[in-house]
């Protein structure tokens, strides 16, 4: 662990009220420190870095400028958060971060009044904003909110719907475009594009321009007069049309590690009349350490580190990642058919299609955030003949579920989902805890979910959606590495809707889909180990279910128990409704199903997080034995009449 | 019924190839005979009028000049697609339109190659356009894809993700900008101000123009040299720069009545070498039919009518519409409470809140086919103290399925969606039945889910919503009338999670949420006329369940139906969960889950949908008889070792 650093003025900081008691030409040294601090922290906990460095001097300034909490600030993602929580009274437990019982990795509402609305999916913040602006307008209340967004997320579909709705708002609203170029890979696509050659078309605003934009003496507001000048408003709009046209006024571009620039255009924008403001802020990722500078992907997310060297600690030597895998069969696949496309809502690093486009650069598309249209591109594709794999996250897809249904399902397209991310994430917390989608996907007609038990499975369930020929598949895998299975030299085609027996037993079956086999085979050997005979089945299937080895195995056993990594809706549901169509259950055989619990699980270790909600051989044998022990003629033959 | 119109010429095209051998100068008398076909047919079946009769010569020169079905023609939403569907082969059965066994109101795949991307949501046309224009590319094809798009379907987030990608497909790719000024209520937002400031600050290019910009005589395409030169790509870039700074040329505004001029426009776009490029064609909804034209909502969608007056059948006189009910329950809420507002994305009639609007116009907030921003400024607003009512159609609200997962769900702020159109739908068919938001709703922590069994509910769940002070309320109800009952003169706060019983038996317990309701109470008397005195309660929560309920029905009745209107993985999956979880069937008792069956159901009057699927009295009746039949100790018993 790396020494604290000095920070003199930052400890004289611990809410922003004791921030603006400091004067203009203290507030480079407090940015510095809380550089520094930010550094140190994250050496300790990793983290998303790279982020929040770009933004120190920003949060800064917010901070110094608007009346926060009052003024709402809306950190856009989040992930670029923690300096904002180093200044509002989270220091003392910074180094908790994304720690099981510490501080969350983004904005929270339950965690500090200076988080109005927590985030961790992107290209909220606008709508958010306009949220609160039109509430305090209704209310007659002041108060201003400010959305901070970086160009990245800019390309999503809603924060386009925002600003086309921004006008609502008036000058309460303040969106702080923060321009680094750079979401979490390079940037794509035709806004990114536009606002490059605005930044290379024009230099930053100077302290000079500034004067003349804003017709007055810096740092304090224009006089009213000039204010209301339609003078004034074009002063304001320079260069941006995009957003011009949208009805916003534009500011900049402006350096925005400059804070002699910042400060004196946030007050104006404060006080400004018109609105809604633009302010166009360039930045850079990563700005001020010199590991994350020179790194390609500017300590986006980060392991813990040395500070001294930026060296990450290394994960330890281990099975290949599901990611990984995932990748390398795609490949394989790809190799054998030139039908088949990957697709990524910018993520190539973190669904593995940056290798795939290594090899395949023709056949890759980075659409940036836009999971919308990925989704219905891949729909175009397909009713054209392509194979596209659509590799989106479990909880990103839920961008998309709209598109699912109506292009791809409805129209039993061969569109493939590649589900990272299914089930619980770990540190991100329950924003990306993949629990939703064997629920939101297996209850539409058309759509085949499998799930991977281990790493091979994954290779079978590829090669399997690469070669079916018909409508829609998802394919789920979770976070992390794999169990260590060898991969198989060749790839077997899975027949759609069968599941298969992984160990034979008598009286107890258990049914897993998922990663969660391992456990259920450590269930099974405990209960054996108490006379209690148990076969283990993976369903490979949500949906279509194996119905005949479903039927077998409650024909034959007398508790029978699910076990999914997700929420009810999913596998457990669709087996009981098929029991109870069948009437499997009519002579009293027991059915439990295990799932994640009915709450928004905080961050921790996944293990801990599965222990915690009973999705592990504990919780199965508990559960079994329970069965067992429940005395059924008991509780309903007394009551009947 | 009115008379077939006089034909002669529109006789003669069967299929697009038919029309191409037509001279350019009898398409306006096509035109004019197949707009009169279009609003005979529509005459006959009702439907969507407005927008097709907009379409008419758009829809003419479009397969003039581009070969369909290898050029890929992709109408966006589908609304305007019955001139479209006349001229590609199906005009024989023009008038089963929207009928049971009948033509789709939306274009289909399975209909027709001439329909290559079937469509009844909005927005998508340009993301499935540029899958196939990207398909053809990396395949080496030739064939063009062309993307007809309402300036209405511009404000939706995916279609400015799709603009933001559409360079990829290059000059492939064809957008048709229909500004029509309208899509089904008056525009909204800061795009439609910019499109209407391009309408109104130039005119139309002229034919003299057009032969400027394309530099060579008209109507052919430019010689080669011309074509290549920057001048020309200059040429057809003017005044649309929103559409340019995103990549796209832009031609326009052109006349879209005007073959003259869109003849030649368009044929210069197809073998232009540059792209992606964008046409702004301006038309009007309900052109060339007087009545339309006078019509505030340009007969967006009509019952049959009398061709000659355009008087459209009066639906018969009958018990208010579920969506009328709602919306005079939330105003007098509204009455009593200021810090309830409601938000619609574009269905301020559709959803009943066009009255709230009279009267609350400061709290009324039409967002354009935005849902996403809907839900994510509803999570805003209600942050900041206010109750935000988002009256969003069950289907619409699968395009803001992460927004409810993310921003209200796990934050567990108090917004209420007013799901309307849960359930089947009727003529609108499989895009727009409301089958998957129990299952997709219910998952979630913190969320509450009811439904409305009658009008008399549905005032109830609206006070209930209103007064509740705690996280997230959906309440769904369906498309269509009430049944009759009295409205409440002072609604109840209903006690959440816990439901009714509204009829008592002892051997059958019926559980149904939703306005299955009636056929339940229908098939519990023709069961107590059996012998097997029937249950009936009413659920009106799918979460949280009322599990007292439950389990004392369960534990004092031989066999439990569930009836739902909603797909497998709703309240029947989660009465099934419940029993398991606890035991209540172990002892033999038989239940049974009804719920839409796992297709998706073409369009067809609702109760015959219904019937199909089982959800009437017949199927309640059916299955409560089939289970008590069924031999439970044979099929389990001697199977079991």
């Amino acid at each position: 662990m790396s020494e604290r650093p000095f920070t003199p003025l930052l400890d004289t900081v611990i809410v922003p009220a004791d921030l603006r008691k400091l004067k203009p030409e203290q507030l480079r040294q407090l940015a510095e420190e809380l550089r520094a601090e930010m550094i140190s922290a994250v050496g300790v906990t990793g983290g998303h870095l790279g982020s929040g460095l770009g933004v120190v001097e920003l949060t800064t300034a917010l901070h110094y400028v608007f009346d926060t909490p009052d003024d709402k600030l809306i950190w856009d993602v989040g992930h670029q958060c923690y300096p904002h929580k180093i200044i509002t009274g989270r220091r003392d437990r910074i180094r908790t971060l994304r720690q099981g019982g510490g501080l969350s990795g983004f904005t929270q509402r339950a965690e500090s009044e200076y988080d109005p609305f927590g985030a961790a999916h992107s290209s909220t913040s606008i709508s958010a904003a306009i949220g609160f602006a039109v509430a305090n307008k209704l209310a007659g209340k002041p108060g201003k909110a400010i959305a901070v967004i970086g160009d990245g997320s800019m390309s999503a579909g809603m924060a386009y719907e925002a600003m086309n709705n921004a006008e609502q708002a008036g000058n309460r609203l303040v969106v702080i475009l923060n321009d680094n170029d750079m979401s979490i890979a390079p940037p794509v696509g035709g806004l990114s594009a536009y606002l490059a050659r605005i930044v290379s078309s024009r230099p930053f605003l100077s302290l000079r321009d500034l004067a003349k934009k804003f017709a007055n003496k810096l740092p304090r507001p224009l006089a009213e007069a000039a204010r209301k000048t339609d003078e004034f408003a074009r002063g304001m709009t320079m260069g941006g049309t995009l957003f011009e046209e949208l009805g916003f006024y534009y500011v900049g571009p402006i350096d925005g590690h400059n804070l002699d620039h910042l400060i004196p255009v946030l007050e104006n924008v404060r006080d400004a009349k018109d609105g809604p403001v633009l302010i166009h802020v360039v930045t850079k990722k990563g700005h001020g350490y010199a590991p994350a500078e020179a790194a390609a992907d500017k300590y986006h997310g980060v392991q813990k580190f040395d500070v001294i060297t930026g060296e990450q600690a290394k994960a330890p030597a281990g099975p290949p990642s599901y990611t990984g895998v995932f990748a390398k069969a795609l490949m394989a696949e790809a190799e054998r058919d030139p039908t088949i496309v990957a697709i990524t809502a910018a993520m190539p690093g973190g669904t593995g299609l940056d290798k795939f486009q290594q090899k395949f650069p023709e056949r890759t598309f980075d659409v940036g955030i836009a999971e919308q249209h990925a989704v219905t591109f891949a729909a175009g594709l397909a009713a054209q003949g392509m194979r596209p794999f659509a590799a989106i996250y479990s909880t990103f897809l839920q961008r998309a579920y709209d598109q699912v249904v109506h292009d791809v399902a409805i129209q039993n397209l061969p569109v493939r989902f590649a589900i990272d991310r299914a089930g619980l994430v770990g540190a991100d917390g329950s924003t990306h805890a993949g629990s939703f989608d064997v629920t939101y996907l297996a209850t539409l007609p058309n759509m085949v979910v499998m799930a991977a038990a281990d790493e091979a499975e994954l290779v079978h369930m590829v090669h399997t959606a690469a070669v079916y020929d018909d409508g829609p598949i998802a394919l789920r895998y979770p976070r992390g590495n794999g169990i260590g299975v060898a991969l198989p030299e060749t790839p077997q085609q899975l027949e759609i809707g069968k599941g298969r027996i992984v160990r034979e037993g008598k009286k107890v079956a258990i049914l897993s889909l998922g990663t969660r086999l391992e456990e259920a085979m450590k269930a099974a050997d405990r209960l054996d180990a108490q006379g209690l005979s148990a076969t283990v089945a993976d369903l490979r299937f949500a949906k279509p279910l194996d119905q005949a080895l479903i039927r077998k195995l409650c024909a034959t056993h007398e508790v029978v128990v699910t076990i999914e990594e997700g929420a009810v809706g999913g596998v457990g549901a669709h087996v009981l409704t098929l029991a109870s169509d069948e009437g499997l259950t009519d002579a009293g055989l027991k059915i439990r199903t295990l799932r994640l619990p009915d709450i928004f699980q905080a961050q921790d270790k996944p293990e801990k997080q599965y222990a915690e909600a009973g999705l592990d051989a504990d919780g199965i044998v508990e559960t079994v034995l329970k069965a067992l022990r429940h005395n059924s003629v008991g509780v309903i033959g007394g009551a009947r009449a």
